[in-house]
């Protein structure tokens, strides 16, 4: 039966979001319907909704780091029941494709095909407002009451979660710590530089904390941000601005020839590049995790590969959603990821253009959207 | 006591090698006096004689591929004697260096700085003509009946293995193998690409062969070098002038999506995108080995990196000189590495610049210079 849902749909891009009710039909097989308890506001929703993302489709329905509970199941879903709660995963996780059976990436591949066009593994939608379709978004359209979302594509969490906490583990804290942990793998004692101190790159210095970094170098350009990385562990922070030669050779001489590991946690192609640049000859490794803008380029000189540095990328930090959320979530429930430092507003869906107001003049590093 | 050498002396950029008698004076503190009976000549050579190297310096002694045999050590020499048979390494091993030491790159710092200016580590020269000083090369210069090495730049090996084959593990052959087992790790089963079947190439699918990869990708634009790579255990053979599509397009559909490791051994910026381009989604790694001309630089969209391929490089195969090389030596004393498939020409030291043309040519994998 097709219910009602209070959204706000992104007609058009370059516009506000739009609130108003939608239509959303029943879970098909394998397909779950879920209530959004809350939603971050992210990023990546920024980038999509500006129309600069080639995958943008319109009218949708944005959001992807969300919390929700289960309403509904459809044909053939097995592994969750009404009433579960969950977080939506923009990256499935199928354990059948080549993807995951290989046990080297998080990168199923089962409805990727699909979920980059808007649409449900059928290839339809399952939104529609006044009669036309309204397309999905990152596979989780988060920004509705209610979602119709893959059960390939849920974690099952625990009840007593807060999900307007752990909400956040949907996308950018999971992102920014999975990429230290999984990808780098950085070890206890290394030394580490952050590039960008948004909600990833937090998350990030979160995760060198975890993996014991000895030093952990917090850069960006707007020192407003230094207070926060301190407080979760960095050791060092540098503005660009405060120096007139390039920000990988003032890294590479405080650290006596560079860093054991960078993160590049904004989205800028000549960031990326001084990430790379600021690692250790001989065995440096730098990991791209922040989203360029389409078309844009890296490039380096391949004697910095050849010399011993390493790049490599991450996106979801690596993590298998289903198998391995829920231990994210548990981490946080212990105070080992301090979700609430994240959290710098949260607001009602009826202002959710505020969040990204908010988040567009760089005053919030998430606001979280309560339904 | 100065000695009198026969040396092939790159006077100016650009110009054929002049065999001429330098004088060579006795080997300092830390130093050795080697006799070198073969070596091979390599591209790197031919590059810093173009003029192209930025670090090239005239007048020089080239050569760094080269097996000798000692004769005279200087004060404080303790790991080699005289009669010792050694391979000199443009990348040296001091064992105590912050590199060294790390456990995780063999190139070794202790005398970076001055080899690359053409001196000896205390910062003059051994060689000299009519009185005026002649620069070494690499550290190794074994384009000289005699040179003068640093102690710490010499692997010594079993007297029974062949100097006139054997020198080829002084650089390329050890390169591409290296890089395979060292630096890529290839695993048993994978899939493979190389590009460019030149000796690093063809050492490069040994390595895979050693490695036992399932399938092994030759790629080059000139057919007549395939036989080779099959001889030595490439699978498939691909011309990317049969194709009007990007290579790594081709290599991908030929793959199902692409290949577990690539390597470039051309020295070819584009080469290098589409090696790192016909990587598998997810997990593919691609290394650099090929050296780029001054001032060029790689590219690709950051995305290439975030959806999980791995982008290195290495230089002499991640090979520790005097730790591991004699495993080498070994190895092809026992047929595993087959010397001989790369050693198309040999030709006396007078008749040295008649090697250049046959490598300028597309005709010689590798001539070796017999002393």
């Amino acid at each position: 039966m097709t219910i009602k849902s209070r959204a706000a749909v992104a007609f058009a891009a370059g516009e506000p979001l739009q609130i108003v009710e939608v239509d959303v039909a029943p879970p098909q097989k394998g397909e779950v319907l879920v209530r959004i308890v809350a939603s971050g506001v992210c990023h990546t929703d920024a980038f999509t909704l500006s129309g600069d993302d080639p995958e943008g489709v319109f009218p949708a329905i944005l959001g992807h780091e969300g919390g929700g509970i289960v309403e509904a199941v459809g044909e053939g879903v097995t592994s969750l029941s009404v009433g579960d709660h969950v977080i939506p995963l923009y990256t499935a996780e199928c354990r059948e494709c080549k993807f995951c059976k290989s046990g080297k990436t998080n990168l199923c591949q089962a409805v990727r095909a699909t979920q980059g066009k808007g649409l449900m593994p059928d290839g339809t939608t399952r939104f529609s407002y006044k009669g036309q379709p309204i397309y999905h978004y990152m596979g989780t359209s988060t920004f509705s009451e209610y979602t119709v979302v893959p059960e390939i594509s849920l974690a099952k969490i625990p009840k007593d979660a807060p999900l307007e906490k752990v909400c956040l583990l949907g996308c950018g804290v999971t992102t920014g710590i999975g990429a230290v942990l999984n990808t780098a793998k950085v070890t206890a004692g290394s030394t580490v530089a952050v590039f960008g101190l948004g909600g990833i790159g937090l998350a990030a210095i979160i995760g060198a904390t975890m993996a014991k970094a000895a030093r952990i170098i917090a850069v960006d350009i707007n020192p407003d941000k230094f207070a926060k990385a301190r407080e979760l562990g960095a050791t060092d922070y540098i503005n660009p601005n405060d120096y007139d030669k390039p920000i990988q050779d003032v890294i590479v001489e405080l650290t006596d020839g560079g860093v054991d590991y960078s993160f590049e946690c904004v989205g800028n192609v000549k960031l990326m590049r001084a990430a790379l640049e600021c690692c250790h000859k001989g065995w440096g490794e730098s990991t791209i995790i922040g989203v360029a803008g389409a078309g844009q380029e890296i490039s380096t000189r391949p004697f910095q590969l050849v010399t011993g540095r390493v790049w490599r990328g991450s996106a979801f930090g690596g993590v298998r959603g289903r198998t391995e959320l829920p231990a994210y979530v548990d981490k946080a429930q212990k105070g080992e990821i301090p979700l609430d430092t994240f959290i710098t507003h949260t607001l009602p869906l009826e202002e959710i253009n505020q969040a990204f107001a908010l988040m567009h003049a760089g005053k919030s590093i998430r606001t979280v959207i309560h339904f």
